[in-house]
């Protein structure tokens, strides 16, 4: 295989479908990826079948600046639909990766890239079987969008009928793994070319072994996760309880790092709102929470796993934030774009 | 559900995972695709498992323009990752659906795109079970791109190990299920706002029906299809023997479209390189060659079925192509953009 230029940009050519084509697959993404079905090189990949229902999600990755403090496009595309399947109660195995890259990109930063998604994968035990590859004009493009989708199989622990908002009972209590806000913040920060404070750095990470802990350890008693990515975790527990006669009370001491807090300040943001890309919220049992907190705690990512509010009949279909003076407020979803390409 | 205005355009906030992103979903996604999974609007969908060992594709759609004679961006989508499952021996059963939109799309047209995705995806039996948005700044990319990644099971008869060039033998056929060129000629026509020829029109359409009669007709002679899109029917023929100590014998009467042998000559093209989106490539044993010439030729979409070539060990690894004239030349790979965004 001819080895490329250190200097190369990827052309329009690298899309044909062609000579350029196979080379890119051949010498970029095959080695970095590496494993059986994608050498393959099919139209489709075929796959080992574990038998239990299938859970499949996609998502496609736009951030911007492609590279953060904590990651890059690539790790956070394997981390988001790792993270989906896992928040679906599946066992993430299989990835699919699709490029749509601008004329002019370079192929080292591509090299990067592709680098951080094989590392990523690797991490949370998925293989990149199959994947495609376009190239569009100068302008017409932002450097590198990535879609990735994902098969799994849904564990044994979720095989209960629920596993959704429709399982939330009052009395329940709502779990984080961790602070809240680090992806938003480093990646609006980062866009703004603002000094990075040391610690401010993306929470970008798989869920897997976090999500595998909460239900083994809830025991039945776990009615739901979701990770709160764009829209951050206002946004996503207004999604639990829309349409439901439940509504969440949140507490105001919810973990936010302290460069978070300083940097959302600065911005004129609301860590509330701002995207998380590797925690997870949890709708428990009440009586399974210590349990489920243990196992977070003692997992590695969720050293700071807190319960953060809970599940009450008082205001149907909102989320309530209770404030140190004993008043509350209301938290909508998000409403406009408050941070636009963050994922 | 609030109604939006015919004449609105799609900004930023559609993408932010907030408010706008849900009233997206539930007025113009959900209605046109409704399916019990995809109503769910979990992180990732749960779906029945059949079993058989899966197939996996998945492919990004970058088209210009994203509407042409005979479809658009949106039944390309669909046809094009339900073909390649159908090609890597898959019978495809469900689809994901991730849009990045450019501002200032209109929604009518993505209205009109997501209509043409649930048609499609009706006629080729599949479900789209689960999807994602995203909206970038205008000039960051172009109107629409779409990625679509399938889930199938591999289907009994392609149980066999094997189902891949390596299956190739000398004395083979190779046979293509229609006229060749239809969909990279109608597209360039359109991209040149040349008056299009009456009959010029895309191919495109889902091969779930002709890939099924070809590979119960050759009753285990199958040993591989594929479809034949970008690169068109010349490169992915060089797939096929690329490495191989075996070579492709073309004749020269494939057949074409008058149409677009006209739109080709105008165009400076040759068909063989020029995309097909409705059209299998198989290879068979010889003897399956009469069963399943008559499968495909009673199938619709397979009526000019016809046989164009075999295999051979004369030139390794090449293609080679019999002109009326007794001579021969050898078909290359596509080198070069010939048509960028066909697909």
């Amino acid at each position: 295989m001819e080895e490329m230029d250190r200097d190369e940009i990827i052309t329009l050519d690298y899309g044909s479908g062609g000579l350029k084509t196979s080379r890119l697959i051949q010498s970029v993404l095959v080695p970095a990826l590496r494993n059986p079905a994608l050498e393959e090189l099919g139209d489709g990949a075929v796959l080992e079948n574990r038998g239990s229902p299938l859970v499949f999600s996609t998502d496609s990755f736009v951030v911007s600046p492609w590279r953060f403090p904590g990651g890059d496009i690539g790790k956070l595309a394997v981390c988001g639909t790792v993270n989906d399947i896992c928040m679906a109660g599946g066992e993430p195995l299989y990835l699919s990766l699709a490029c749509i890259i601008e004329e002019g990109f370079s192929m080292e930063d591509f090299r990067q890239v592709v680098r951080s998604i094989g590392e990523t994968a690797r991490l949370a035990g998925v293989q990149v079987v199959t994947g495609d590859t376009k190239v569009v004009e100068r302008g017409k493009g932002d450097g590198l969008y990535i879609n990735t989708s994902g098969v799994g199989f849904r564990r044994k622990e979720c095989a209960s009928p629920g596993f959704s908002p429709r399982a939330m009972r009052p009395g329940d209590d709502v779990i984080v793994s961790g602070t809240v806000g680090c992806h938003g913040a480093a990646v609006m920060m980062a866009r703004g070319d603002l000094p990075c404070q040391g610690p401010l750095r993306s929470d970008c990470m798989p869920l897997h072994r976090l999500s595998a802990a909460v239900l083994q350890a809830g025991a039945g008693g776990v009615r739901l996760m979701r990770d709160p990515t764009r829209g951050g975790v206002a946004t996503t527990l207004n999604e639990f309880v829309e349409g439901t006669p439940l509504s969440i009370e949140l507490e105001e001491d919810i973990p936010v790092e302290p460069a978070v807090e300083a940097a959302c300040e600065l911005l004129g943001l609301d860590p509330l709102y701002c995207a998380c890309e590797g925690r997870l919220l949890a709708v428990c049992a009440h009586e399974s929470t210590p349990a489920v907190l243990e196992a977070l705690r003692s997992t590695e990512g969720g050293e700071k796993a807190a319960v953060i509010g809970r599940v009450t009949e008082e205001r149907p279909g909102r989320v309530v934030l209770r404030t140190a003076l004993g008043g509350s407020r209301i938290l909508e979803k998000l409403a406009g774009a408050q941070l636009p390409r963050i994922c």
